[in-house]
């Protein structure tokens, strides 16, 4: 949606701004901003505090939000949101025992995820670490030019839809191999496009590399990618492209045999 | 909070009706309801058309939902919800080594549930099965009255809390041996209390068994529960009961202390 469409939606009777900021008051809290006071929800928001204040009061009164000492946190039920999306999508569902199939050969983590404005989205997750990073769990979002699943869903949108992701784009320099610089960008998804995956070597976070490959609905149409991370310490370039990406293409192949099966079969 | 406690804040001048619906029409989606229409929605949830219509456009205009031949479906963007709870409030987090280790043992699945309303809500699961329910990932509810998670959590409330959720309490037969009484299931939250674990056979679904403890915080107050649950098929309940069980206590037993040592490090 442009931007003007965006305004002209805005003024017209249908919006309904109080929700519009409820709900970015509910994504104001994090793993930084744990809790949150009136004032920081505010600051973070960019709304006033007693419009911050009224909504806080009202998660609260929902049940969505907790306070203590003046400080607000969401509460567990926070979590029936995002799962009215996962219960109400079983495309992703079907993916897990190809995902956790992989991991199982491969003994490393395995993710899927769609471009959401200008991020990749997490939308499911299979970890052999014993440890499981929050920070890369379902829902969360990593930047499109740093991951290797943001290449490959950059790789392959419609001309003019990646034209507004450039507009769009807002470089961060998160370590030195970070790309930067929007023809370097245009150039890596120019050969991911050629050779069908994407690679990405610490481009977002140091010690971590990841390759992927995208995944298809039955018309063919790029609607996901699934990728391989791995330790930069434990697991080289070489292994990853020549043991893990066969494997990984595979899986995506079952993966879109399984989507078309059961899409083909919705339609009957 | 009571009914008049509802009512006072309802009237209040702080209360934000219009995000309270926008927050039950986004739950209104499920899996039975995956796309629903202006009027799907408005009956789901006891709101106008033309109120349900403006809430459809606006979380489509925000991302959160899209439409197709005036069905109304949820996108990805949901999960953002959701995980704003579960990136800023890392106990789940800390639970999942211990509950991988559990499930490395014993080869059935592992959850973590706290009570919100009538319901148990998952927070936190691990499981072997290769094809994982979608029905019980995190963010999912089931009956308290049902469950072993839910007979632990009720099991440990103060007297007048546990009042409230039975008079609250809304039967359903699920199955022949669900209970379906009061008098019987305080009989069975009183044994639950005496044993220190809850355990249900079939009682939700035909098939499945579990056993449940509860976790503590550092002060020693109940604030979730742990579960074990299994295919009555393959696991007896003298398995459960004599192998996992102890297994699944001295799971809780790591987690309670890793719970008391981060809340107490938070103190200093």
């Amino acid at each position: 949606m442009s931007i003007k469409e965006s305004d002209n939606f805005k003024n017209s009777g249908d919006y309904i701004q109080s929700l519009d900021r409820g709900l970015q008051v509910i994504q104001a809290f994090s793993q930084q901003d744990r809790s949150l006071t009136v004032s920081g929800v505010a600051k973070k928001t960019g709304l006033s505090r007693p419009t911050a204040r009224r909504i806080l009061l009202t998660l609260e009164h929902l049940g969505f939000a907790e306070s203590e000492n003046n400080a607000y946190s969401l509460t567990a039920r926070t979590l029936s949101l995002g799962y009215a999306y996962l219960s109400s999508n079983n495309t992703w569902s079907l993916a897990h025992p190809f995902m956790r199939e992989f991991v199982a050969k491969t003994e490393e983590s395995c993710s899927i995820s769609i471009l959401d404005g200008t991020d990749v989205l997490y939308v499911a997750r299979v970890s052999t670490k014993r440890i499981m990073s929050i920070n890369l769990d379902v829902g969360s979002r990593l930047p499109a030019y740093a991951t290797s699943m943001g290449h490959v869903l950059l790789a392959y949108l419609e001309e003019d839809e990646l034209e507004k992701y450039m507009d769009a784009i807002n470089f961060e320099q998160y370590t030195s191999k970070t790309i930067t610089d929007k023809e370097q960008l245009r150039q890596v998804l120019a050969e991911v496009r050629e050779r069908g995956w994407g690679g990405v070597d610490q481009q977002f976070e140091e010690g971590l590399r990841s390759i992927a490959v995208p995944l298809r609905n039955e018309t063919g149409k790029v609607i996901a990618a699934i990728n391989c991370s791995a330790h930069a310490g434990r697991t080289s370039k070489e292994m990853l492209r020549e043991e893990f990406l066969p494997i990984l293409k595979e899986s995506a192949e079952k993966i879109n045999q399984a989507i078309a099966a059961t899409n083909t079969a919705n339609l009957l």
